[in-house]
């Protein structure tokens, strides 16, 4: 089955932050995009600043899930895009958040907690534990993923429980945190997945870009979507005397 | 433990439904107040009319469980209170929302869901059968709690995955539904209880009137609460060479 | 992906009473294995009174998902055979558990729990609503599977918390029962489905057939599963000074 | 509310290991008891070597909490006491296991699944991270309690998934483990809690006694108990044309 990933980057750290420039010249997006396609999936990016940041009502209909990494200018996204990013999400459209994507608008609209975290730039290694090893998104890991250099996320991470646990962070500073973590919402698939602290090459890793497109996968929906669910008036089936 | 409870009512039917204030003439607050005092529970009330509809910040702080009873005026219901609620119950207090309020703007700002029924105005009887009779909510209750007449609302229910479900309704029109759900958010807990459509005497009836105390003494908070949680940057725990 | 199903059926029934004699004269299983080919699935069936209940090692190590019908000879069923499947599903084989199957000494032993019901033979409709529709199991069911005539089963059901509810069954004499449930153990998935009393012609609906076949899938495992967990040391990832 | 804890200890590595009688002289059990007596709980003890290992019909019907270590011995626990004290949990009683406990016979009894762990015995720090804080049975830990030095235990823990995580561990030796959990089993409550290798004094540490006592206290049923559940016949509540 082809998959549509549509990839949502902010794109603003590499343009305005010479150190995330080094790291990744050419956007976030553009790095993950062929690795994602390397992979089988079908990927367009969009940025914030495209026209309705690139997630109008076509585009979204041509989606089968949205991908979405952001940081500095989440209170630069539209209202109006993250409702109708919500909608899509209720009637059937997988949603894949990476990394600080967790306080964006669209992942604390669909969670409905705060989605903080505690949290410190530095040189801590991560390795993320495997949960749920028979899990296709934990296809392949063995009993951990590790990524040399990672900015630390520490529990409590303020999100309601999950439905699966897939990976659990343990840091060199002393932390843990849940890094990888599903939930559905309406008819739509979501998989949260900590790594990708914009100043160190984490999607560059091959591993970190297989869990990501194995999760673009999980998120598919199955069949023909529709519209999102709304409050229906119905008739008695039976019958009674 | 006293436990302070906030009873909300919408307070619109009552007075502009002949119907209603045929079965609620002094509101349906009026009705389940007393019930709920007399169950040891110290309440307040407030109206879709009071002064920021009686949920100002002095008054949420004076309050361990909210209580929200909400159908035709939920888009009259201000976006700046249904924030200031959801702060509170990421904070910690607890909220029990009541048949109708499954779509109120505060169910599904904390919901994250569409939190849609199918539904129907009719005649049938409800019968509320126990799943999880451990529970404290459901203490007393026996197999099944039975309703005369109700209104129906059929699956699906449009809300994430609860974290326990406690009754399930059968209804002679040939629908089932999921009827008694529970949920943390941040903090706070929620409970959400689906009789009491206003057109039938429902809230008079003293085992609903039991349900719905143990569930404000479910969902009360732990010690003091605080400040809903924030991101926040923290120093190394461990101190590697 | 070819999925080896192994269907085992206790085959008293079918032998010994006259009116299950008239409804499956073939036995269940060879009802079910040929409705079972047509959606794809490699079948062989097995049955108590097969050496070795038709589940010895080499069985098990060809078999996928395992698929389970008994009654009345529960107790029959040998003790090293049970430890023996347990162990194979903790490694990974899915395990598909069909009607009075609730109370065989696997799905017990699995479950840690009574897997107690509430029961009547009786003509009830059953109509099976669908609570999850994005549910792979579910696809195509569109809001409810109903069954003209079967033998009730209410609640309580006494199993663990389901880690996915998708069917409540409604049910004319006035009970209600979580009917379709998945849990995982070890490595392996389960699917308990609960319509087949043998008194009436279930197994012969398309759709219950349906059902069955895309639960089987569902349980199939991924990759080449192994020896079930077993206690392991480890040296240490970090070294310390 | 009078809690009726029977702690029970396997008693043997304080006889038969000098290392371990240098850290327990008296027993976990004689250290735990008088710490869980002071928290308000009544407590009596038991051991292997009583007859019925101390929990006959008559010790388990005046207990409304069990409290588990065991470890070398677990093969030495006669299955008819398993196959008792499982129908009591069905019944309503609580049990909360200890560390080693995790491979006892009831624990995997009631689980269904290996309850295997990977281990090191070393001289780890372990840092348990409290991810629910509302939970009765973290009150006042704040972000985490930390043992000096433990027996690790690292993922993946192969129980089911649990319905409460409380707290996930952190080890110098770079490994993470969910060491706070629980679940229900019939109508009782289960609270597994990680720590407590016999050769370090962990039970004597003040935070470790406070984390038992709550959870002893949550675990406790409410109102009388009774029969495990049974298959019961049940007349039609509705009674159509």
């Amino acid at each position: 089955m082809t998959v549509r990933v549509r990839l949502w980057n902010e794109f603003w750290h590499e343009r305005h932050n010479p150190e995330v420039r080094k790291v990744y010249p050419e956007g976030i997006h553009e790095v993950l995009a062929p690795a994602l396609r390397a992979h089988g999936l079908e990927v367009r990016t969009a940025t914030l600043e495209d026209p309705e940041h690139g997630l109008d009502e076509a585009a979204l209909a041509a989606t089968d899930v949205l991908l979405w990494w952001g940081h500095k200018q989440h209170e630069a996204v539209a209202d109006r895009v993250v409702e109708r990013v919500a909608a899509r999400v209720h009637a059937g459209m997988g949603l894949v958040v990476l990394h600080s994507g967790h306080f964006s608008k669209i992942f604390r609209r669909l969670m409905g907690t705060p989605c903080t975290v505690n949290w410190r730039v530095a040189t801590d290694t991560e390795r993320m534990w495997v949960v749920k090893p028979e899990h296709p998104i934990c296809e392949g890991l063995g009993r951990y993923l590790e990524i040399p250099r990672e900015e630390m996320y520490g529990e409590v991470f303020e999100v309601p429980e999950p439905e699966e646990l897939l990976m659990i962070s343990w840091f060199t500073g002393g932390e843990v945190f849940r890094s990888a973590l599903t939930w559905t919402r309406g008819r739509g698939k979501i998989f949260y997945f900590r790594p990708g602290h914009e100043t160190y090459p984490t999607y560059r890793i091959a591993a970190v870009q297989a869990v990501i497109a194995r999760g673009c996968r999980w998120a598919a929906p199955r069949g023909e979507g529709g519209a999102p669910p709304q409050n229906q008036r119905r008739e008695p089936i039976e019958r009674l005397p």
